[in-house]
Order: C-alpha cells, then sequence, then structure tokens
C-alpha cells in the first residue's frame, strides 16, 4: 500500500452515491482525505459533513434549505469546477448528475485528475467527448456496480470480448405487467427490491432507462459494439455483470448489493485492500442465482433509449433531459408511471441535432429537452 | 497469435482428457502439432489416432488389446519420460494418473516444458516437489474445470485472496442419502448428471474424492492455505468455482461443462483464441444457478481426504494409491459404493510416513497402499 494519502474531491456529498463515498473515506483515514465536497442544496448535511471531515474547499448552491450554518460559511466556497483543479485532489467521486457533471468531469480529466464516475448521465450526454478523452490516456473509472463488474472482469484481460452480458435486477415493477402499471404511484416506484438509492435513479430503475443508460455507458467506457451488449434480468442482483471472451469463457463478478464495494474499487485502483467493512458473500445463503430474458416490450423506455443513443449527436444528451424532466414530473404527481416513455418520445422527435457534437451542443440540447418536457406538460408549468 | 506452431506430446491421448485434448488440435492445425502421442493398453484406438496425427513419437505398453499394427509399430516407440523431453514438444498434456504421470511431470518441467495437468493425482501425490518446481519458474497449468476457473479469476489480479469456493457438482448420488448407497452398483455409480469423464474419475465424483482432490491441487497451485478453500454444491456445473478478494469482490468463471475450454486455454496461454466449436453459455435458457452447502457427513470420503493431505508426508501418495485401487475393486464389483472410504481408511491408518519426502518415497507409498487396499479384500486376489 502506498503511504501517500489521496486527496479527494466528492461532487454530490449529500446525495445517496457521494454519503457512500465518505463512508469509503471515513473507513480508510489513513489513506483518504476529503479535499472538496460538493453539495447542492441540502445545507444541513453539507453542514455536517463539514464539520466531520472538515475539507479544505466546499461547494453548494444558494437556492438550498436556508441552513447555512457559519461553520459552512466559514469554509473556503468555490465552483466545483475550481475544487475538482485544486492540486490537492487526486480522485473526483463524480455524483452530480446533468450538465454540471459533465463540465466538471471534463475540467477533472484534463486536470489530470481519476475521476470515479457514478452519474452515467455524464457518458451518456457525451459519450464520444469523454471516449477521446479516454483515448488519450484519462483516467475514468466507473463505480456503477454493473460497469465496475465488467472492468473488474476484463482486468489483465488483453483478449477480444465476445459479449457484455449486465444484469438487470427488473426494478420495482418486474412481475407486473406494463397495462397495470398506468396508475402506479411515486412510493411504489421508489420501493426497490435490492438496491437503496437515490429517487431519480430509482424510478429510472423501474423504466429500465437506467439499464439502458448502462448499455450507453459500458458502450464508450469499455469502447464494445451495440450488439455485443445484452442485458439479463437477474432478481436478486448479486452477480453484476458478465463478460464473455472469445474463447467462449465467461467471467463474472459479484457480491452483495452495495455501491462501496465499486466505490471502494475505483478510489484503490490497482490496488484491492481488505474491507472488513463491507459484507461478504455467503455461499451456503446464496440458494438460487436466477436469470430470465429482458422483455423489452415490457419496458419501452429501454429499447427507445437506445435507438436514441445510437443515432448519436445530441441525440443522448436530449434523451438524458427529457428523462430528467419526465421522472421529475412523475415523482411530482404531474404525469404518470407510463407516460413517462411517451413524453420522452415526444421531446426527441422534436429534437433535431447535427452529427458533430461540441461541449455547449450537448448542454443546450439537455436544457432544451428538459424545457421541453416540462413545457409538453401544460399543468406542470 | 504467434506464428510459430506448438509442439504438443498428449500423454494418455486415448483416455477422456487426451481424446479432447486432440480435438482442439484437430481445430487448431496451424498452432498445434502433435509430437508424442503416449497410449496406454487401447492399442486400436492408439492406432487410428497415429494413422490421424502423424506423430513422431508413440509411447504403449506392451500388455495391450493386441492391435499393434504394422503403423503403429512402424511409429517411433519410446517412453512417456523420453517424450516430454523431446525437442520439439513445447507442451505436454497430462493426462496419465499414478507414478508414471507424477515422474513424467517432473521430468516435462525441469526439461523447461510446459506441462497442461489433467491429472490432479500428480499434484495430490506430490504437492511440495511441484511447488518447488513451480516456486522455481516452472509452467505446471491446470486443465481441470475447477483450477482453471480459479486460474482465470487470478489472472491480473495481485492482492490477496480471502477465499477460493470450488463448486462441485455432487456427482451421482447427490440427492440420495448415505444410508442407500450400499448397494448402489457401477453402472449407476457411472451415470454423472452434467460431465462425461472417465470411469475412474466419476467414481471419484461420486464418492467426491474428485472434488478432495481439486482442494488439494488448488492448495498447491495458488499456494492456498487450507483454511481458505471451501466447496460448495452447484448441480449445474455452468459456474466452475469463484475466488472471494480481500475487498470482498467475488470473480466466477463460468462455461458449459466441456472440457476442451480449460483445455484449450492452457494450450494457448496467455492468449484467449476464438472457438467458435465451443458451445457458449446461453443466458436466457441458463433459468437458476443453485447453490447449497456441501454436507460432508454424507460424502465420508471428501473430510477424511483432507485430512490425509493435511498430515503431508506419504499420507497423500498412500491415498491415492488406495483410492484408486478402491475404485478398481468396486468398478470390479469386489467390493460395495460405502466400502470405498472404509477401505482406504483401513489402509492410511496402516500407512507410516516420515516428514521428509523424495520422489522414491512418494512412488513407494502409492504403490504400497495400492497392494495394500486389494490384500485387505481377499475375494480380490
Amino acid at each position: 500500500m502506498g503511504s501517500s494519502v489521496k486527496g479527494i474531491a466528492v461532487l454530490g456529498s449529500t446525495g445517496s452515491v457521494g454519503r457512500q463515498a465518505l463512508d469509503v473515506i471515513r473507513a480508510f483515514p489513513d489513506q483518504f482525505t476529503a479535499i472538496g465536497l460538493g453539495g447542492w442544496r441540502n445545507h444541513r448535511l453539507l453542514d455536517e459533513q463539514v464539520v466531520e471531515f472538515q475539507p479544505a474547499l466546499v461547494s453548494y448552491d444558494d437556492t438550498g434549505d436556508g441552513v447555512v450554518s457559519s461553520r459552512l460559511a466559514a469554509s473556503k466556497r468555490v465552483s466545483m469546477e475550481e475544487m475538482v483543479c485544486d492540486p490537492r485532489v487526486d480522485i473526483v467521486v463524480m455524483a452530480v448528475a446533468g450538465p454540471a457533471g459533465l463540465v466538471s468531469t471534463l475540467r477533472a480529466l484534463r486536470a489530470g485528475k481519476t475521476v470515479a464516475l457514478a452519474s452515467k448521465e455524464v457518458l451518456v450526454m457525451a459519450g464520444p467527448i469523454l471516449a477521446r478523452e479516454m483515448a488519450g490516456g484519462a483516467a475514468l473509472l466507473p463505480v456503477d456496480s454493473e460497469p465496475s463488474a465488467i472492468w473488474q472482469c476484463l482486468r489483465g484481460e488483453d483478449s477480444a470480448v465476445e459479449r457484455i452480458i449486465i444484469t438487470a435486477s427488473g426494478g420495482s415493477f418486474r412481475k407486473r405487467s406494463p397495462d397495470t402499471l398506468h396508475s402506479v404511484t411515486p412510493q411504489e416506484a421508489l420501493n426497490h427490491p435490492t438496491w437503496t438509492m437515490g429517487r431519480k435513479i430509482t424510478v429510472d430503475s423501474a423504466t429500465l432507462m437506467n439499464k439502458a443508460f448502462e448499455v450507453i455507458e459500458v458502450h464508450w467506457l469499455f469502447d464494445m459494439p451495440w450488439e455485443c451488449i445484452e442485458v439479463v434480468i437477474h432478481p436478486q442482483s448479486i452477480v453484476h455483470s458478465f463478460v464473455e471472451f472469445q474463447d467462449a469463457s465467461v467471467k463474472a463478478q459479484m457480491a452483495p448489493p452495495d455501491m462501496r464495494l465499486p466505490l471502494q474499487y475505483a478510489m484503490f485502483y490497482p490496488e484491492r485492500v481488505r474491507s472488513e467493512w463491507l459484507e461478504r458473500l455467503d455461499f451456503a445463503r446464496v440458494g438460487s442465482l436466477d436469470f430470465e430474458p429482458l422483455d423489452e416490450t415490457w419496458y419501452p423506455c429501454f429499447s427507445m433509449a437506445l435507438d436514441v443513443a445510437k443515432k448519436g449527436g445530441t441525440y443522448p444528451a436530449a434523451l438524458c433531459g427529457a428523462d430528467e424532466a419526465a421522472v421529475t414530473l412523475f415523482l411530482d404527481g404531474k404525469i404518470g408511471f407510463m407516460d413517462i416513455p411517451d413524453l420522452i418520445r415526444r421531446v426527441i422527435e422534436e429534437h433535431r441535432s447535427g452529427d458533430a457534437m461540441s461541449l455547449d451542443d450537448v448542454i443546450a440540447a439537455e436544457s432544451w429537452a428538459r424545457r421541453r418536457a416540462h413545457e409538453l406538460v401544460p399543468a406542470s408549468q
């Protein structure tokens, strides 16, 4: 183990993934130190985090819950982009979605930082831009369970990959047919069977939009052709993904569902460090690991999202914006669960993209789609 | 892919594993050439193999089926030890058990050859001797599915391993309680649910002696402490083993049960080469992968064998000899299925070993135990 302490910036520290990144820092105080914490509007929690971790830098939004304590106010406040470029920062844990996450990710990579990426939307929006950075040596590491599983299975392997099979729990409504889903409540959608996550991603899991995002993430992270990436339903969320090599051998990575393992893996990479604190797989208790084909007709968001991603240009950015808005509208009770794919589809149909794609184009498309989705639901305005 | 053709010696070419090694050579005629074929007493099949593969060298026993054709007689006949040292041989596929396999394995390793080891008895008999060779750089590669799975999971991993979990189908009698097994016939024991293998190993699978041998093999191949190796029952034989790393992440290797995959993997190592000819895992059809704790009381050979292995010295060699004899006696109808562990136990109880252990000691212990087991069953003499 290296003797030097790694400086960490956690962007989105008050969200579900951010809090778990802080768990890793807390578990390894001799290896990691929090240089910067970026919250958003939950100033109360950010304040507690500042007290505990004493970061040199903080970042937060002014429109928050109003609890900017004197301690928080006394910390050095910077923008997220400034934070990720600070020379004391070695690793950026990126758990902020949307354009802000994308811009900060690019800044961090171009400043030579390692980015542990939890926000798959960042790769969905701007895959080709980030792929160019990776090809140039940028260290963009996945911390999502499924891409991390694939990354672990590819470790030490330099032969061609035949297929990547991403597992999907199937989300909150796996056993329910689509025609019963019109009336489900946000509360039902937020009740995920195996993972405890943020609200947006839990709804995205129920629609399988999240799984489509993972397919897109894997496409860009590992330079895999679309037709070589498959999804299989695996209700237990124990096997996090499979890689099939060209010799017909398959590797899988598994662990009890816990985001802190892929976070720890990325933060320590290439080392694997003993983690007494993480639950271990109990093989005698595993019982059965079940796998079923994915019925895409039950999850209209899934195939639509992949079709949009394959169109390229700024379509995937518009997809992210439209999905963000649609999920918000659903959680606010403004649209039904099955209106989510319809609304996204209407936004995408209106979107126009050129082949070329700058960062500004991406950001503009995401914002436009988000706004347009809200416009298309009059009651929400 | 390297341009040079690798020269292969297959020892035990007429047995189940040997024939599958020839399948690999047949599938990759531009990569492999059979330099030597070592059969035993099945001269008819060896003759056919000689016609097809035109090896420069052959090895066979004089007490065979009497069908030494003129073609076979015209081939250059050598001993197995001579064959493995031939300068044209790069890789030795070792599918000969017992002292002959052990001596040839050591010869090959000391001549700088890569040995793809199918005969786990070789490592069981002489683990410390072979471990010394490996520590000195000898290339002893597993081709058994389970150790190959572990080897593949360890690829690219340099962190400490927490546990190795070897899967076991449970053999022909998994669902039968021990008190119903006294009267089973050899034919029933030879009816393995998932693997088509030779007779000896199929009976060893039914007693779980084969699984104990794999634990011992893994102990020596990967320098794993005994207490870090576990066995779990997995009836489908799809997951071939698991490795749990110290960070709580688990990797598994899987594939449809087919020995030709680990054979190909070892013969091409470190490359993975496209194999159109091997069945691929159909994730939509996998359904369930089931895991159950191993009830050692149902498999008396298993825990006895591990106890014997831990005693060290020449006890494991005596174990191999006694098991070889006991299985032969069972297949010949001389003893019952549940007499196998009893007979082995009686032989081991009579055995005396010093701490030091030379190759000669190992060979003497194996032969003594084999003979002694036959003596203890008067009707068999």
